[in-house]
């Protein structure tokens, strides 16, 4: 089937990383599908691209799958008609693995011996290659090119008696990174990859059990938030209460640093620490690190606004809105032939030049990853009259590729990677450039140095060094990059 | 996902069976998509709910798969844009089995090892529900409802090396009726089933290999009728030609009567015998069985024209368009409260009074099912003025359940099944009511008797006499009334 | 605003002249819309384009205008709430007049001093562009290119003091070919131009007042028929009854011709003549105006089926069914490019070769415009094995053009106006080619001659002799050609 | 015709008053359709509800109305094709006068003698109801409920020979408040009502002259501004250049004080005065009108924040993000039945408890309305853990309602109408209260006091005084509740 384009709320001028993916799920509440449309829509900043929703009523599993945002699709009346049951799971998507069409919208759902499993993912595997060829060998058919549906694979081909067996002896095959949430006969089951990279909560709403990627998402209901999923832990909640089963080794958690540094909505806790705290932080180590004389701090909004305060506060120099956001971005417009300027940028962001005409100017971005953003930045202050414009990133220099959800550029597009802080400086037409440290870092998030022999952050797009091995990127790469599925969906 | 409801172009107070589905495919001709949407267009009579097409390029497969009209989705010049490749295969569909949802849209869709297959069917299993408990039981995943995909699960775990084999290897474990036609690694394979219930032709486009259910979509793309495919014979074409293999004996076909009768064009032949000929000649035979003493013989249209013809010829009287049937039908509209009697058939149907009124009026139908439209005509006749009304169906009374592909009523909704022809005719207020009986059917179709050992027809629906065995039919009621799927589609 | 390309029910390789417009109106029933929506829906046939309904309930007007068919819009259970009240008038159109966008949708509405008025039409005014200019050079805003719209200008500006008196002023002023149902401050008005050119008949449903262009479309909703508008006659009804002025002096009725040869539904009246029986009786006349020694009576379905069959037997030969037309007729597929012929008129018909193969054919169509599809069916009967094949038409050969609301090909791409008989035949490839004479068509349809001084019938198309003066046309070419807007609804 | 409910990016959880239009205008560059596409989309906070553009290519005018967003309808490589032309107008627009239907969705169009006028209006006029009434009664008719359409009335019936001339005496004739751009034969006309109380710019890009509301929307093209149009002056755009007319006498400006105070983006200059600047004075003035002892200064984003940063700055606290806004918003979701509380200021709004957590808290805010979302923002504070929570409003209270095309509720639903300083403190559950005074916001915007004689702002939302008469709210009740239309669009 076709579907119209999906709308981009997320402006394609941006130069981030992108976030794959939110979870969201409720154990024992009425009305299930009205708490998970409101966590996943509080999640929404994790993935814009699809949405779906899997309820269970005590008989029947109700599916819906859409592309577009939540607020599109499930914020009606009829939601929880058409999806009944006190038992749900949802995810929000931006793609990471598998093409974007309806048929790799999560959850996913499969009818297996004795009952259904419904599975929503957050992460990426790094084994999942070398299992799906296993099954397409022995006969498997998959719906979808998600690296998800091999879960539901190896669980409906498992020998073990119980539906929810089955499904935690599949988590004991998969790699990577995965916070999970999923429907199996009723039963709730979320789960979180052995090294804790991808993040997932525990709440409680009056007795319901909530998971949720983020503790905001808990706030938006009003649940309690509970605790962390442990790294290797599976919980399944049904209406004798909730049991914790372990797949994986006793570890502590690295979680992933970007979750702190920008994917994360500032008013989570991400292991008990406040992420808008810790970029706070990251401003004011990034004073300490980088520091300039100027006579204004201006924040590239709204994810440099944090560290913008933390460094102004730190410096003690004047904070000023110098660049106004427009609310209103979509699609990009296409552009008039004559346009001598690329409007594309001053559709999203404007400068305010009353605050920066006549002044030295210091910029505070969360990163700096392509830096085609950043160069039309400095561009637009100093059109309106900064005198000096200096860039400041509150991240190290990315340099490395991710494995684990995380949408990036390939590793010659990252200006990291490719130049070093003087030749990126010039590129940007910056007076100075500064990054945040990667002990910086630490101190901001966690007030201590970074352990060397066993790093407390997921942190390889800093340092190269991966937490977990990586099955199939070691395979041939001929191997690799043969295509999941000869279907095109027109 | 959501979809609208679909359109309802087959009007729904209509009274007659459903024919289930139609099937078309090309090998070997540029462009192959648009010849294919020609093909369902021409076969939309036999399912109007959905349709879908499927194609190959050499390499990839694209599919598009909707609810709704041939019309609607595949008329226009982006089509074969979409859907590139000489070789495809097409499907429209009236569903019987599996519910409307898109996930049972046909074609369906299998990347397997070593390729791919889709596979388009017209017609229904006998045994499909044990197979598919058999495959679900030691693991496999099915995306629909559809008796169909077992087909696809069996070849996907077939032992045998080529796929085109392990689909072969398929065909011998399914029971019923099916004419299948399929797209498997770029070849085209078309299958009927062991009796040749369902019909499937051969036909050539200037080389290009045409697969169709009915000539008149050989006719429709300037297309020569080659032959019938036989019963359990399977061809399969690719690039070095058109090899014709065996899955089961050799015998002579049993088409389903009811192609005759009803679902097949006017304009086709089936088995080399002209529809609209063995149904004008039905009129004749019905005026042999049942012969009256009328003004006028006025057919129910569209359907019972050519039977009212040869009735008319055979009896020498006048025919008359009596009845005027609209071309706009479409949703049943919404009934004011006030209305007094029931427009639905008013807006299918209206009576011409001119040639009624004073009149005996004979009118002629195909057939009977539950007789609810057949006693409104009656009394559309009496209102019109018409002094006599006699009743004559150009089928014998229909009185048992079809397991082959057709939509029927339940049996105790048969009006047939559960009154004899007196208490018919009162129940439909004529003053004679007429059926052709099953020895004048064989003479009009074949010119010859019934052969009771070996019944040249499929003509269960008049004797009780079914083809094959009925195996999921025969388990035990409670097994088979499980649900395919938990899953719901919101 | 947009919309999207409107569906196309009617087949664009049809040859036919095409009706304009149709009207239906109601006062005195509740859920007054629901009755139009099922009238509209039996006046589908006079129009496909656009369909709306307007009501009034006491206070309020309520308004809802589509393009697209009456069943697409106003079958569901919400149109009565919509659209709520006891009075209301509906149209359905095919542009002949005004482009097709939403603001020429009909009815048209305008909110004058002391009320509103909402009218519909079916017809064309030939004096519209004076009037127009005169008016807009006093400052009116036309809100359409409509002729309908320069009513509610004149009536917003008369002087009288009712509403309903300033809406039959306007009618004095108008002159051309009008059928008018209008909504005045909760009065119904019904109106017919002076020479009644244009068919609308009053009925009566359980006392309340109905108006449409066909009798059709009472029977549809079990109205009885009462009578038809005179020509120069306006109804005016409300609570207190039923009102007949008149704006033109009394004169016998000429009812446009093609309303019998082909616009008019079969089951419908006209001037209390059955137009079945007409067009039977044309065929009747076509055999003595234009005999032949054929095997075969073939009709061109489905508008010729009645005169072929009045001709058969007249003529004593077999009536077949040697065309077969889909019923899934609907926007032109785009064509593969390796097509060696055109596969459009295919898709409507096909030929049934069992009847054709080795007989003498003779077809009956309604009328000859273009040509253009007529020598394609002669050479589909060629091609189906027939030995001869003559043409004949059931309407005098078409000449001239119509200006009063008849949608024409231009003078000179009418095939009779270019050709005499026999140089079209050769251009159809015919054995034969015959036409009704002026005289047998009146005799068919009258039972008596063509009175020259009066003519009993608006015949224009064969005869060059128009009913009224043509105002418009015979203003300078330049002037005529000016653009009615400026404005491109993009 | 109907359409589906419009989409409401704008927060209907919000509590401030709306802006009501947005427009903008080029004259002399090529696509210029795109332009004014970016214009519109930076100007779409002044209206979310519906947007228009009309060109004009030298002979035809083409015009597109939606529903919706100016990026879902305008942003495609299309717009300039169904769009062409070098000359055209936009419009944004929030609905005050006039029900929210296509027909009223500007920019408006009339075919007038001698050519065609395109209106956009930002404002409300004062006379509208008293001039359309004497207009109908000679017989106009509207097409819209809009004010804006008498403006096109009296040019239509003007007796001035030049289009442009018609259009301006039309503007000698309307009161209140407006700013118009038009397109008149091809020419551009802008035009700012006698005290100029809506805002209107003229720039320059290259060569081509550009109209619009704010100054943003010239810098998102790259134009440059060129001056303000002053109050009672209409501009008329050729090309043989720009020629200024006035149309009232020459007196000062009086701009809208709620301009600065809200409505204009934080990067536009009104009257040569930085938004962003004026509003931080507002904070810093607010501080020396208000002061509190608190521990932490925290906006209510995003409108908030500029004061709040002024507030900080001159108190000396530190200025933190203590509620974060969601990105997302959109439909107000559905809640499920158990939520004990309001979820819907949540989904907007989250606490960010770190910053919050045993602090003396004080909000600033840039007005209050109603007073629900403030409410409910001082109890987020207080669930979060402040020790004390103050309210600012960065604003004086507003007490008067607006007839210059401000949407705000009716005087009994504003809080500072019925209530003093102390009732509306504890209403909200605040430790204190305090507002901006009038002098205060003077102070802030002019660095100048009020001039009780001849105000140099439109600020009757605090003091009462109007700027123009009233005529239309001056006649009696009856008269004015009058429906402006009969006519419901369903």
């Amino acid at each position: 089937m076709r579907f119209p384009a999906p709308p981009l709320p997320y402006d394609p001028v941006s130069d981030h990383l992108r976030e794959e993916c939110g979870v969201f799920a409720v154990h024992g509440a009425d009305q299930s599908a009205l708490l998970i449309a409101l966590g996943l829509h509080a999640l929404q900043h994790r993935g814009q691209e699809s949405c779906g929703i899997v309820t269970h009523d005590g008989s029947r599993v109700y599916a819906e799958r859409h592309l577009g945002l939540v607020g599109e699709h499930f914020a009606d009346g009829e939601t929880h008609h058409r999806l009944p049951g006190a038992v749900g799971i949802g995810h929000v998507r931006y793609s990471t693995q598998g093409a974007t069409v309806i048929r790799n919208v999560q959850p996913l759902y499969a009818d297996v011996r004795g009952g259904g499993i419904a599975v929503a993912h957050n992460g990426n595997l790094t084994n999942s290659r070398i299992l799906r060829d296993e099954l397409v060998a022995s006969g498997a058919i998959f719906q979808s090119t998600s690296d998800t549906e091999v879960i539901l694979q190896i669980a409906a081909r498992s020998e073990r008696a119980s539906a929810s067996n089955r499904f935690l002896s599949a988590l004991k095959q998969i790699e990577g990174a995965f916070a999970l949430v999923a429907l199996v006969n009723g039963k709730l089951i979320g789960a979180r990859d052995p090294y804790g990279i991808r993040p997932l909560v525990l709440g409680d709403l009056d007795g319901a059990a909530i998971l949720a990627s983020e503790t905001c998402a808990l706030d938006v209901i009003g649940a309690k938030y509970v605790r962390d999923i442990e790294p290797g832990e599976a919980i399944i909640v049904d209406e004798t209460g909730t049991v914790s089963e372990r797949f994986a080794p006793v570890r502590a958690a690295r979680p992933c640093a970007f979750e702190y540094i920008y994917f994360a909505r500032p008013d989570s806790m991400i292991a008990g620490i406040s992420v808008y705290e810790a970029r706070k932080e990251m401003g004011r180590q990034l004073f300490r690190d980088a520091p300039a004389d100027v006579d204004v701090v201006i924040p590239v909004p709204d994810s440099g606004v944090p560290a913008a305060l933390g460094y102004a506060q730190a410096a003690g120099v004047p904070y000023e809105m110098g660049i106004i956001r427009g609310h209103y971005v979509g699609r990009t417009f296409i552009q008039p032939t004559q346009a001598k300027r690329d409007l594309g940028v001053r559709r999203k962001h404007s400068a305010n030049p009353p605050v920066i005409k006549g002044k030295r100017v210091l910029l505070v971005d969360d990163s700096i990853v392509r830096g085609t953003t950043s160069r039309k930045i400095v561009d637009m202050m100093r059109d309106a009259g900064a005198t000096e414009v200096h860039f400041r990133s509150a991240c190290p220099p990315i340099k490395f590729p991710d494995f684990y959800g995380i949408d990036m550029p390939s590793r010659d597009e990252l200006m990291a990677s490719l130049q070093n802080c003087d030749e990126m400086a010039r590129a940007l037409k910056a007076d100075s450039l500064g990054f945040l440290s990667v002990d910086g870092l630490y101190q901001a998030v966690l007030g201590a140095a970074r352990n060397a022999d066993t790093p407390q952050l997921a942190d390889h797009y800093f340092t190269g060094e991966y937490t977990t091995r990586l099955a199939d990127h070691e395979r041939a790469a001929s191997d690799k990059d043969r295509q999941l599925s000869l279907l095109v969906d027109a």
